[in-house]
């Protein structure tokens, strides 16, 4: 079809569950095209799976180098503009970099890289070159996520007093889940995933939906990062207190070893006008609740009049039909995509940047830091 | 791409909420690909539609007529292989017999046609064609309705006993609402709507689910069907007493006119060893009930081996992340796609029959007779 | 302690679980005393548990046509003032009209008779003697229940066009469970629980929140009461379609034989300005909907100026704190004894009234012979 | 009523929510007899008080001195056995002590003390008299929380891993709220409340619930204890990070002033096996996280044979029906009744031991130390 933003890939091969979910979430705009890919670091299998996906098999590549370079030599209306990395933390900088330095936008992977080094080493390209840089932190392509950022910034919950979020797993509760598993091993690996395992992988979706929210930055972090399931090498949970730009004080909990908890992202904050709750579970609800009022629950239905443009301008689905992650996850690459298409004009885009990635960086190093200092307070 | 289902729409012109949906649940399987088209009454508006989607302007046609002859001329590599119809339910017969008699596989949307009647005639030509009839009854593609039909069936639940299936909306609820609105207004006028109003377009799902889940076909109803909101000619509320093949009593409601009511299709089946409760505003849940042992929430987590593998492998994500109505409606199109392809090979497939669709219209048939005779049991 | 209200009791003896309810929520209201029973119809046993229960042993009766015939013969300012009758339906007239006849109030447990002609024996007594009768309708005295009847009084719903209620149980779901307890033998036994079963013992409760929320009478019902479970002689399942006074349509399910269902009690009320929702399950929220507004969640927190003052006056707990049966159960107990001590005063009593009682028995009565005659539209 | 346990109160006069709330839940049990009382500072009003509960005049008091001094001094089948203290925290210790001095058993309001000094002075005089002592932490009242705890010992999470409890309320969230309330008032004012105020008064429900469940002590706390709202001098809200004897992690909020919270206390808690979550909110159901299987809902419906003695003891509805505070307070007044009747045999008794109150304000006093060390890390 004519007129898709061409998109290629690097990593997402056989069998990765979060590739596959990128790859529905680009096609589900409508308007992104997959015309080239690197899939795997074995390049016949990287080759013959881009065959599979249909891909023209000379824009089937054995490594992401090779791709980046080869398209980079066709003609402008046809090379890739942008390129999507779904590869282990650790190679997220330099496949960017090259990629960013060959002239095309990227859209990759939370976290940005492997450590906060990595991460700034992506920033200065992209300051370098100008291109788009979007981090998929899903949780913000939720219509009820962005309108829980507009009713902040309207003012409906005062002066933000208290923050708890929390986003516990259960899929690496137990020694055994890292065999036979690529995307459980490399998350506990630190030679692969990068310097930190729970607090990169969702820790950072939980700072990144807080900054979201509240508009704030976090400044600093008392924590403690554990690893609790043994011959791990980085954390596999952990928690800590910390304190907004505005003084307001927060808690939050990452850890992917809590069994019985499927992945239950949830956050609430409190101001001194109101409070607004949301969970991943049942992302389709925003609860406010009001003093002296009764809660409201904000849920698209039938007349949504009542939503903020930026959320409705979000929903897909005819009036009180539930969507979901690969919608909220598209909602990024919508975006994306259109940002690549107004390219240099900016847009109104909800995708992470790469300064909220360094920040979430930030996080994670402060979160070390901290527990390496006896828990004390330290600034991100 | 290569070697997808080739796939014409009838209908779903701009602003055609239903068909937009379709068009995206077909392009979520990854291997339907939209060749052809007449979206809508107006030729121009159509073609224009179409080339905006972008067809080539060749199968850009101005109505389904010319479509489904030219396209029968091209190639057998080439043509259209089915032919999804997102038109109002009275014109689905037509559409759907002209698409079979040309040797074109039919996917349509609810219910199968405007009367009953016309649906026999539909009947009549898949019979005589042998080709494929899918009928998108949403919500058999919800994983957990999938398992809750696997429990039934495994006997989890016992004898059936009573079940409650209720389908309430406000979408028309204001005599305000069937105005300027393309999908309001045919859906209250019987000569573009056909025989019933709320009843086709709702109680028909409902009617299909019991019948899915179940395993058991209704055999007799006792109804009352109303028209609330005056100037309107077919029912927007209704509810009946049901009974089931084994003797099992039920109650359903199907309105469109209950204010506050946000698309709330919920279903419990009580037997006499379990029950389960399925409620589309929290899809991703189905509980189960016993006595003397905790009720037990299905849920879509990490470590769902305890799903059967007709659910499992409708779940499109990783563990715990909410799915939604567009991937509900996807997996129809998904084993649709399969059977086409495997054609004259018979799959495991989930879309509602024909024979599920003449169920439906004869349930609709019922449900107004009964109404008409002062409510009385009337067999369907 | 001085100046409480001093009640008789009959029925409730060791091992009745619903007198103890009563006795408990009678001494709840600090404001009655029981100051003479006869629990049992064994004489002795009934005496022996009036003395463990503390009572004077001159007042613990061995049946309770002594009990109330002795208590007559007392000075006015000791011998008890009102009766709970807490036995089997079939018993509930007599022993109200020879309470009444000895100038005593009378608080019944529903239903009020165990047939029409015994409920229309008590209303005339209750009409000649002017005293007071009560019946416990437990859920009407939920705060939220009356918030939903003062929000219909004013208007919030709109017309009422939709009815759904379901008080669905499994308790009798087994024929094992009549085996070896009182409750559930006669309560599936005619010459004791009288003409009904299911629909007599919380059909009556769901018919009278229907009537007492929407402040209308239910005027037609078309049903079919069911013996699901072998060897019982009286319903124990059962719907109906009914109609309201205003033309609104309504679903009702009765059931004690739905495994897995926990005395679930849900109401919802669709009008064509709002709706609204209540479950047993979660008594402390109310849920109203509204078009183009949010959902709210009424529910007495902190600051529950929002509330009707008929509502808030009933909760007992600092905000927030959750509150259930027995003191729903109490909050009737309340208002009878502050009738009894204003008598012959009018008060503002939430009890429900002899002619409460009395419709709720001409319900069930229409429900039998609707069922008698092919689920018929039949007066009440 | 002969024979139930005879008891003073010191506080509770006009207008003290908590004080009707200790009388009712000591009335529910049917065991205690409210015998005599100090309800006011003002010796006038606390008669005038006692006289309208019903109390003999001569045992309506002034003040408690008086009262503890002349009720020691009656025959020992009259005197009061035990005394129930409800007054602000700081007048707990000296009230404590002079009780149990006399002979009485008491049963006292959390916290223990308005400080560590006090909560220990008492803990002597209890060791010292051998006397009872209860501290009325409600929620180990409840049958779910003591299910939770059986559970847990029964080793059904396996080794505890991580612990999330938060108690949030709005109530004191305007600088407004503290005028005219007596409960506002010395809650906010550390003369009167002690050295700490949303930590005293809920940061140790959460303290003693999580111990009470997990049976461990909690170790260590890294906190921030915070004066959010201006003009009070002591904490309104805080947050800590805890450590438990295995080594567990936890967090913990406690607030007064987050607008919109309505006395949500929850607790979730992970270990290497299962889950649990349980909240106020809906105090009767608690759920079981499992990997690899459903969720369970314990909720005491009809057949709860599956819940422990200890928990199932503690329903008193028939099942199905919602329980909620005051059920859970008189839980712990029937325990404390049964324990004063066998004295000095021991009882099984759920109620919080002075040794248990010792160890909450060892809670505060290392929150208010760690706060004052930048949060470092303080044994409890």
């Amino acid at each position: 079809m004519a007129n898709k933003v061409r998109m290629g890939m690097v990593g997402g091969g056989s069998g990765a569950l979060i590739g596959a979910v990128h790859r529905l979430a680009a096609e589900m705009t409508g308007d992104i095209e997959l015309v080239a890919g690197a899939f795997s670091s074995n390049p016949d299998a990287s080759k013959q799976f881009g065959i599979e996906l249909g891909l023209d098999a000379s824009r089937a590549y054995g490594n992401y180098e090779e791709m980046i370079d080869a398209e980079a030599t066709l003609p402008e209306d046809q090379r890739m503009q942008c390129v999507s990395i779904v590869t282990p933390n650790n190679s997220h900088a330099d496949i960017s970099c090259r990629a960013l330095k060959k002239g095309m936008h990227v859209i990759c992977d939370k976290p940005l890289a492997g450590n906060l080094e990595d991460a700034l080493r992506v920033a200065a390209v992209v300051e370098e070159t100008g291109l788009l840089f979007g981090i998929t932190h899903t949780y913000t392509g939720y219509p009820l996520i962005i309108e829980a950022r507009e009713r902040v910034r309207a003012g409906e919950l005062g002066d933000i007093r208290r923050v708890v979020v929390i986003y516990l797993q259960d899929w690496l509760s137990q020694a055994a889940d890292t065999k036979g598993s690529k995307q459980a091993t490399w998350r506990t690996d630190a030679s692969v995933g990068g310097e930190s395992g729970a607090f990169a992988d969702i820790g950072t979706h939980a700072f990144n939906l807080v900054e979201f929210i509240t508009g704030q930055q976090m400044t600093e972090v008392a924590a403690e990062l554990k690893t609790v399931v043994e011959d791990r090498d980085i954390d596999d949970d952990g928690a800590a207190m910390f304190r907004l730009q505005n003084g307001a004080a927060g808690l939050l909990a990452a850890s992917q070893v809590c069994t019985g908890a499927v992945n239950g992202l949830r956050i609430e904050i409190y101001g001194d006008k109101g409070s607004l709750h949301w969970s991943h579970g049942d992302p389709n609800t925003l609860t406010i609740g009001r003093r002296g009022d009764p809660d409201q629950v904000i849920s698209p239905g039938n007349n949504i009049a009542y939503l903020s443009d930026a959320a409705r301008s979000r929903c897909r689905t005819p009036g009180g039909h539930p969507e979901g992650f690969i919608e909220a996850f598209s909602n990024l690459y919508v975006d994306f995509a259109a940002a690549v298409r107004a390219f240099p004009e900016p847009t109104d885009n909800i995708c992470a940047t790469v300064e909220d990635g360094v920040r979430a960086m930030r996080f994670v190093r402060a979160t070390i830091t901290s527990t390496n200092n006896g828990s004390q307070w330290t600034s991100i």
